[in-house]
């Protein structure tokens, strides 16, 4: 792929220094050659195939989604306002139930054209079906994505637990590490309370055999627990960990109800939490203990879960959440740090997702990047030293202008390049029949 | 003024029947003549000099804002996640000295190109420079404002503090009801503990010789209502109560600290809260007791405060927070409903302002409206049974298109009429260098 520079842009570079200049930057799809300030000189400038005048706007990397389900977004904004179980039986359960191969992929269609829309350049989709079609997807579409077939362990018989699991194996055997190292897959568990301790183990034998990092649900509600440990005299991470599935690199998703023993627990077997304030707010699960876990040094990352418990998937009203809700929860404006989540929302994010070498806009970086139009009103004023405030506390998902993800433009000026984005959402709006 | 016509929008009326339907409206700068559902019938369409195609955009009542400070729009992303005293110490006060004349008045449009492209209709302005010039400005943006002059009775001497009454009462007089009912104006002692008793008695008395109503801060937080019961030995409410405050119609802004006695006290005295849960959360005031207020009776609207405390004036914004933060502070996703909120935010706004004749899409009604466009993947799928889940868990303040307030349109297809946004902007960003 030919060089593109970007110039001209409010370069947030997420860097160590954690410097803010202006200037710009030079990519191909391997990496980033070079970050400049000020302007290009002759030497960067006439390598460059691709010349973007980014005129003021904010050039940074883009945001890391750690944890979704994708098949789920046709189900945006049914049944409100329900208590969970209610929720789950009633709403989601049946309607989930009529996903077809093609509301699946509309579903997922959707998804992409939201996440890009707003900035997010990688994303993990935890979800049940046709998951590898769903790795093909993210491939063609040109995002960074890992795919986890969430396994349901509950009533399973021995054949249909195997069968999971296979499906699992093979999905990582064909698609971990595809399409230039944007597509990662994991062994994905659904939840220590929908998995029996047997099938869990299995899983983790699995996992440690082929090398293979596991991701699962831990800990989300209050009650889950209550009737975890009425079952099993212990919390559900503690025994995941006895299991031997934190044996292997692990993500969790929410961690809403952890104590300190857990939280250390977390630490010391080098489990990441995916933080998803918004969809914890919203289902009525709580507020996880994010400062106790940065602080005890578990890798936290930002996740929105599904369009149905959000209700939408753009990782800055996420991040601004998370930078707002454990202030207020604890009444302490330093509970937590602007550039802390803004780190947080990306680079940890990336990490976690094992994509290491994003996240920064620095040399040998690869170059997923976006632009954002600072020209409205609710980012004004604007100067250097406000811009992770504005980044945090202001910005809408709708002011990403443009976005690349391994040096590949997904979005040039506000149009999808990647995906039929008309087509998808007349599709998604045809669906709605289908549902109730 | 000649008569408009929308047809083919999606109408959430927020009258008492919840309706939802597709068709249009007809009205003038007086009134609503009709809402009809379907196509505009000939006898409609013929009185219409102007012809709205909404083409299926949701067509709605306005935003309320009911607690702001639009002179405080420039400190935007100033200063964050310091304690509140050393914010306030450092940050807010050394500049807001700084505000002249000339920033003020560039703060304040900044605030309405903000407010009016997000979808507010009407909004409160608790400031103390120029109050005047606000009124005017209010006036001529064509928006709908209640304008309070901020008074605090701190170490002001007996002269000083009768200069800003009498100013406050002058403004009553030249401004109240003025722009054809589109301004009005309150008394606005700052708060409790910065307005010694009998400055707040005195402020009582005029209130009550005057007929004016009264605004204030109260309750925002912890420190504040234990160090106001050192000193007098009980709750700011009950004081405020005492002293003759609530004996005129009273709209209290964050009430966050409040036991059951004082709402009680609130309900009695029939004094209104504006909640403000994004900036108590940024400031780590905490979170206030929003079911109980409503539960009791209290009228409870919405509002942003200030910019540098939010950081946005998207009201759209504030409705989503408080619709997602209660649910997970009391671990239950039945402690508000979706359509309560969406009615807090505009209607009861409307009501605890003053504007009882805006708010709902009726015959009579005035013609305060937004259209808001769908067409976006986080508003997909679309139904008339999921909008309202949209427009309180999805909708972004930049989805909106078009603004109406008392029928004169103030934003049409994202373009501001009434005010010069590009001229703002520049001067907004001019003014950073004079801060810091």
């Amino acid at each position: 792929m030919s060089l593109t520079l970007i110039y001209n842009a409010r370069v947030i570079t997420m860097a160590e220094d954690q410097a803010v200049f202006t200037g710009g930057v030079l990519f191909d799809n391997e990496r980033i050659h070079s970050v400049f300030s000020g302007k290009a000189d002759q030497s960067i400038a006439v390598k460059a195939a691709v010349k973007v005048d980014a005129k003021g706007k904010w050039l940074m990397p883009g945001l890391v989604n750690t944890h979704a389900h994708l098949g789920a977004t046709l189900l945006r904004g049914l049944g409100e306002d329900l208590p969970l179980d209610q929720w789950l039986k009633t709403v989601m359960w049946p309607n989930e139930a009529k996903l077809n191969r093609e509301l699946a992929h509309v579903s997922a269609d959707l998804a992409l054209t939201e996440m890009i829309r707003s900035g997010t350049t990688a994303y993990l989709d935890m979800y049940h079906l046709f998951m590898d079609e769903m790795a093909e997807k993210a491939a063609e579409s040109g995002m960074r994505a890992v795919i986890a077939r969430g396994m349901i362990g509950i009533g399973a018989s021995e054949t249909e637990q195997k069968a999971k699991l296979d499906e699992s194996v093979q999905l990582f055997k064909t698609y971990h590490n595809a399409a230039e190292g944007r597509v990662r897959v994991l062994l994905a568990p659904h939840a220590p309370y929908t998995c029996p301790p047997d099938f869990l183990r299995r899983t983790a034998d699995i996992a440690k055999r082929n090398n293979i990092s596991v991701h699962t649900h831990l800990a989300e509600t209050r009650t889950e627990i209550d009737e975890y440990k009425a079952k099993y005299q212990k919390h559900p991470a503690s025994h995941l960990a006895e299991l031997g599935l934190f044996d292997v690199p692990a993500l969790v998703a929410h961690g809403v109800h952890l104590s300190d023993r857990e939280i250390n627990l977390l630490k010391e077997k080098d489990v990441a939490v995916s933080h998803n304030p918004i969809s914890n707010l919203k289902l009525g699960s709580g507020v996880a203990p994010l400062r106790k876990l940065t602080e005890a040094g578990v890798k936290t990352a930002l996740g929105t879960d599904s369009a149905a418990s959000n209700n939408t998937l753009d990782m800055f009203e996420e991040l601004r959440s998370a930078a707002l809700i454990h202030k207020g929860m604890h009444e302490n404006p330093q509970e937590t740090k602007a550039y802390d989540l803004l780190k947080m929302a990306g680079q940890t994010g990336a990490e976690v997702l094992g994509f290491n070498n994003t996240g920064r806009i620095e040399s040998g970086c690869e170059a997923d990047l976006i632009l954002i139009d600072p020209d409205a009103p609710h980012l004004t004023p604007s100067s250097v030293e406000r811009t992770i405030s504005h980044l945090v506390y202001a910005v809408k998902g709708s002011d990403v202008t443009d976005v690349w993800v391994k040096g590949r433009q997904l979005m040039n000026n506000r149009e999808l390049t990647s995906l039929d984005e008309e087509k998808i959402r007349y599709e998604a709006n045809q669906s709605v029949k289908k549902f109730d």
